[in-house]
């Protein structure tokens, strides 16, 4: 039973894995959180993937003193979308970020130092090779299902095509088969901020590279929002201690950034935002087939597919592309062109809009009447 | 008689103007070029306005050292659309730039030092209004039209709009009656490139700062072009020299947006860029009035208005919204939306899908026909 309380878990796996680079990465720790009660035969488990910056903590609080529960804790909970009377639920941090799981941040066991510019890249596919040490290890065969958005997106389409008999669907929100040249160029602008902060030191910092970061935030932040929603949300208001012709008076929308850009600065480590926006620009669901068709042929298990009309980071029409391709292959696929303003943000922010949809795609995997 | 050689002149005005901020801006220089020769009336000339990093030298070359002629030659010389055996065509620098027109480089005459940041922060309007002077001390009274894209088509608008009298006609091209906030976020980030650059010392540099400057025209250069243009240049071309899995590997827009960045620290200074870039901004052609139709109200010249389709910095649905008011208002104006994978840049790259429908235009205006 899930009562809003949360514990973090680790787990550390000695030998590790190997990465599509050739690399070995061991020990592995993987950071996680379960939500409910894993059943006897090991068949209620559903797992949620975080996004880019996100973390283990979906949903509940670690303790009184949190203000505010996990990330995405309105669809987690006893009758929610994601019921905890009724499904495991596990969420857990990826291979290369800072919270918890083994990444820059963590001592290489070789040199007894931070990893920070040493740390191998890895790709999407390595972090859900390192989620399956994780789901074995908890005695879980078969997902009910796999479900992220963006990035959490991009590791459900590497369970539906790595290990199709390990999943029983997957919910795919906001994600791409491979980011276009336009959003590799923006995190190429948001890693150039941090690389033009003379404190970041090639990694090698003492204090994460304040001014670099909170700038690559920033950027980062304009490509998860969309016109429209910054036009309703800040407008073109400006505000400047010396009326509208100060040099330093800021629009709305620049303290906004501003703002959002240094908060960040204390929750997230500026080599561990490099090595995912690395990861994030070099994902190709077809990398290592001849066609993204080729990748495709191995899925088994239904898809539903989720593109919001507003986001112009991962635009429906690459979310389109897939549906197109595994409809060809005549796979079991459902998509869902959500209308929102909100931009990529969208899946974080109206889950509502889809909520009732992934329902009854889950009533359905669990009747196996899905399509 | 234009023979492809051309001059830069420059004009002083000691009295200068004053600003829409209320400073005196004194003297003004103004850099300009011209190119045909003025009729015995003075009724043959037409202004060409430059975008933000523009300058003077629109067609033509100083000199034989130079490799490529001025930025829109295409259109200009004899025959051309702009042609100089009928025309006098006149390009002048803004004032708050720094290709010679009085800026945030040139020497402050109460202080004998460069202005750097106590340069006044200028509108779109005070450089139309410094334009003005230039355009009365060649002797000319009206212009047979003003034209310009992006930064040089709000100078045409302004043209439009405070001095209805001057032009018998203004050709508008991919520009916005007023940046949204996602226009003003990208600026927004590209100051703040500069800002965090430690050299940029707020202003007082001895060298361009060029790690900010650089990066601040490769967050610009993304808005410049489209995720299709993008597509078809680089798609995901990556290069490293130790593989996909380089930390330091970049893609190939990633390449050309650094390299484009640090050539252009040699040709533009940091202040210019950033005062220019709060210029754009700030722009509002409805500044001062209660709404858009009352500026507009003032209209006597037909307009001609471009936008492009895969323009997203200023996107067709801004300029549209000008046209609906014109049309609103029963002005004499024109519109043509040009398909184009360009971007924003559409209008200086493929002048070949607007020139014909210019030539029209102004065969129309000068037969007092135009729509």
């Amino acid at each position: 039973m899930f009562d809003g309380r949360v514990t973090e878990q680790f787990k550390t796996f000695e030998s590790g894995i190997r990465l599509d680079s050739g690399r070995i990465l061991a020990p592995i720790t993987i950071a996680f959180e379960t939500y409910g009660t894993l059943n006897r035969q090991g068949s209620n488990a559903i797992l949620v993937e975080h996004a880019w910056t996100g973390d283990a903590h979906l949903a509940g609080k670690r303790s009184d003193s949190e203000t505010k529960p996990g990330w995405w804790d309105a669809i987690v909970g006893p009758g929610r979308l994601l019921d905890t009377d009724r499904y495991f639920i596990i969420c857990s941090n990826v291979i290369g970020s800072c919270f918890g799981s083994t990444g820059p941040t963590s001592i290489n066991p070789k040199t007894g130092k931070r990893y920070n510019l040493s740390f191998p890249v890895v790709t999407i596919r390595d972090m859900v090779r390192a989620q399956t040490l994780l789901i074995d290890s908890l005695g879980i065969d078969k997902l009910v299902t796999v479900m992220g958005g963006s990035m959490g997106g991009m590791q459900a389409l590497e369970w539906a095509t790595q290990y199709p008999d390990r999943i029983a669907s997957a919910i795919i929100l906001a994600a791409t088969p491979r980011p276009s040249p336009q959003a590799i160029a923006l995190n190429a602008v948001a890693r150039w901020s941090i690389f033009n902060d003379p404190t970041w030191r090639k990694g090698e910092y003492k204090a994460n590279p304040k001014d670099g970061l909170a700038l690559a935030r920033g950027i980062g932040h304009i490509t998860f929002l969309s016109d429209e929603s910054m036009n309703s949300k800040f407008g073109r208001r400006f505000s400047a201690k010396d009326g509208q012709f100060d040099f330093f008076g800021q629009f709305e929308v620049e303290r906004y950034l501003n703002y959002n850009g240094y908060s960040f600065v204390s929750r997230f480590d500026a080599n561990s935002f490099l090595y995912l926006a690395k990861t994030l620009d070099l994902y190709d669901v077809a990398w290592g087939y001849d066609s993204m068709a080729e990748a495709f042929s191995a899925v088994e298990a239904p898809l539903q597919f989720y593109a919001f009309s507003s986001d112009w980071l991962y635009p429906p029409y690459q979310t389109e592309s897939m549906v197109t391709c595994l409809q060809e292959l005549d796979k079991d696929v459902e998509y869902h062109l959500i209308t929102s303003s909100y931009g990529h943000d969208a899946f974080l922010l109206e889950h509502e809009t889809f909520t009732p949809l992934i329902r009854d795609f889950l009533s359905r995997v669990q009747a196996g009447t899905a399509e």
